[in-house]
């Protein structure tokens, strides 16, 4: 194999897992999902509560944790998989290599498997046989309940604080995103198509053998929330909305977004939204410490956006005002963030178990529905900052919402503002002992400093930052 | 939507359907499968069979066809999701794009089911819903039984010979995967890792607007036939082996391979077993048109081989003695080629239905086993010519092997060609009326042609096939 694996870390996850429950655990790392025939798969992603304890994405494969030992469960390569895959690590070397205490055949499984609490895998194949093998029903992740439910309440709290470990994948995961995104900018004057820049932003992912962690969205039409496609020409007068992550061959993610203009040269319209929402990304990443409340993080922006749109003559009124009646919401219409992991959205798979802290559930207001982490902070953490305004007709043009906020805005001057489709900056900040680090700071988030990349001038990096 | 439909060949295809079939047919789309969570999922590729009939990749939808006319299903966007994923067409404008006579919601497709015969998608959600709405068990796809069988017949009918509109896809497929391969040609000199061609190549089929095929094969150990790592460093020694597809966005594949020098110069001995190989790959594009066995296309790619490796010196014999006792599979082990279409193996979910005709039944000879398409070819047959010559460990190492064939292989003078641990040839041919047409001649075969490109000599490679 090559992945690098730090079996002492690893050890510590079963201990810390064993140290908060006492019931045998077992997760399975999932099997490849055929794209249009069987033999022809999407990449293999395996479980991301797998890759957590065992390190490495082995395929059909589970492993069993018990008072902090650890049991591998899988099949020896077959012969003839000599022929098409090369010669393969024999489950042994597999053991020994993650710091396995045992390792037996997947047959053995069901024999190890009374009692044990277990997560859905995302693959259904996978989800049947783990019904089969422990008899009785998985639920899906999200609707846990008995031992599955206080598995996933441990697990939820071993990964919210990173390790060691994590941090440096992690870290790994954001450098080389970082260096995509400049990559995008540098080639953007000269691209024709949204599809160029992508496909420069994922060269530099794939030659770093790292992968997506999610459909990169490329796009002059930021307004357009999870846009996967990619076919728009790129006009001088266009931003481009940039959300490309980068994620390392043992699954942990970056999560990173920059919005710029497609000329190298904002225009001021442009110029005057981007800032406000920089303003709201700076004065949340200022906030950043343990103890602090997520949904605060998140309020702060919604006001910093408000009073931005205020001073720009979009919005009238006092800036809390409006905020309480959601009205920020009408341009910056999702959550300041969430969780960063393993997965882009960590741990998402467990619905609102990992996101909300017990007891708290999600607001129905507009403003705060689609909050997806309201916690405390606390160290070890590490979340996404991403504040953004983008003009969605389905928002914008709805009669009650218009009607709702017929006072607040002033649509005459909204109009004004028609360059700016979408704009969103979005940074991955991990909650330190006494405050944050950004661990994306070197991609540049000042209109200046990004303008300068849009042209090329890189020499001015420094300059624009100094 | 962003896809080329051609109305009027979907039109066609279905009347085709309906002269060979007179029950109606249901076809799912499919759905996306879940990455690490179920928001995170892979990049959504429809059922091909849907493809075929409905022309664009559509996201949970089903059509019904019969007598020549097809029903869309499909459910209309949610207001909501207008947010996230922006304006989308409606259920009316999406059946007036492709053709469809009548348009009703996907809640209305159980009562049109009666009696309709499927093939099962590859998304194990999707087929259960197939079986409820059915309300009946659905086979796999490569088990079917009666009406689902004569389904599965009628369409590879259909989808052997590919029609101007499939043709029109699947040379774009072919012209983007020949950039690709000139590209990861003229890279190669500079880059460190095989990563760094792999991630050339898929730029340029990003940068079109395509997705690949299926995992690229970018590898200096090219004995291993299916290899999806990319972490060996480039060594100027080395042969890099590449098998690298595009697939346009309504699902038509290319398939090529090349094999070059990472000095941009082969030694002799990789040169010698080069042009061996390309002897056979010439020798079988040039046999290939309307009435010729494939299998006999194979067995001359074994012979040619045999014959070349007597040679020099590394097989003892004759060669249709070696091919008789299949000392050519010790060193090609796999078929010359398979079906080329909507899938990279063409229509491979149904098992051999498509490959082997009627009665035919895969042999169980080491050298003919891998043989995936065993039919005469017709004019508009899309296939692929792939020899190859590899060292496989698992197979040169096998003592069984070893001693049954003790005395027609010279492992002395073998290992004199340590250097070339794999070479495949591959080119993607459509069988034309009078003779064949290769899709991927663009792309040099001719040793120096492609040392010419691996060096970054452009202007050479005309002279260079003059």
């Amino acid at each position: 194999m090559t992945h690098d694996t730090d079996v002492e870390a690893l050890r510590q996850r079963r201990e810390n897992l064993a140290d908060r429950l006492d019931v045998p655990v077992i997760l399975w790392s999932g099997r490849s999902s055929a794209r249009n025939f069987p033999a022809n798969c999407f990449p293999f992603r395996a479980s991301s509560h797998f890759l957590y304890f065992a390190g490495i994405p082995l395929e059909t494969a589970a492993i069993r944790l018990e008072g902090g030992k650890m049991t591998l469960f899988v099949d020896d390569p077959k012969p003839e998989s000599a022929l098409w895959h090369g010669e393969m690590p024999s489950r042994t070397d597999i053991a020994t290599q993650i710091g396995a205490d045992a390792a037996l055949p997947m047959s053995e499984l069901e024999s190890h498997a009374v009692g044990a609490a277990t997560i859905a895998a995302q693959d259904t194949m996978t989800a049947l046989q783990q019904s089969r093998i422990l008899n009785r029903p998985i639920s899906p992740a999200k609707v846990l309940q008995g031992i599955d439910l206080e598995l996933a309440q441990a697990i939820v709290a071993l990964r919210l604080s990173h390790d060691r470990a994590a941090l440096i994948q992690l870290r790994q995961a954001a450098d080389v995103t970082v260096q995509a995104h400049i990559a995008g900018m540098a080639v953007s004057t000269n691209a024709s198509w949204e599809a160029d820049v992508r496909a420069t932003m994922e060269h530099v992912i794939l030659a770093n053998n790292m992968s997506c962690a999610y459909s990169s969205i490329v796009t002059v039409h930021g307004e357009v929330l999870h846009n996967d496609r990619y076919h728009h020409p790129m006009q001088l007068g266009d931003l481009l909305l940039v959300d490309v992550g980068a994620e390392t061959s043992t699954g942990w993610a970056a999560d990173v977004t920059r919005t710029w203009a497609i000329s190298g040269q904002f225009s001021a319209t442009q110029r005057a939204i981007y800032d406000v929402v920089l303003a709201a990304h700076d004065a949340c990443i200022g906030k950043i410490r343990p103890g602090v409340e997520y949904q605060d993080i998140h309020l702060l922006a919604a006001t910093v956006i408000a009073q931005g749109l205020v001073d720009l003559g979009i919005l009238r009124g006092q800036p809390e005002d409006l905020v309480e009646m959601d009205a920020h919401a009408l341009f910056f219409p999702h959550g300041i963030g969430h969780l960063l992991g393993l997965d882009v959205h960590d741990m998402e798979d467990l619905g609102d178990i990992a996101g909300y802290e017990e007891g708290r559930k999600r607001s129905d207001r507009f403003g705060l529905n689609y909050l997806r982490l309201n916690r405390p902070l606390r160290p070890g953490m590490l979340v996404t900052i991403e504040p953004g305004f983008y003009q969605v007709p389905a928002i914008l043009t709805d009669r009650d919402r218009r009607e709702k906020y017929r006072d607040v805005v002033n649509w005459e001057r909204l109009t004004q503002f028609a360059d700016v489709r979408g704009i969103r900056i979005e940074d991955d900040v991990l909650v330190t002992e006494t405050g944050r680090e950004v661990l994306t700071a070197a991609l540049p988030t000042k209109a200046e400093a990004v303008e300068a990349l849009v042209q090329g001038d890189l020499s001015s990096l420094e300059a624009a930052y100094s």
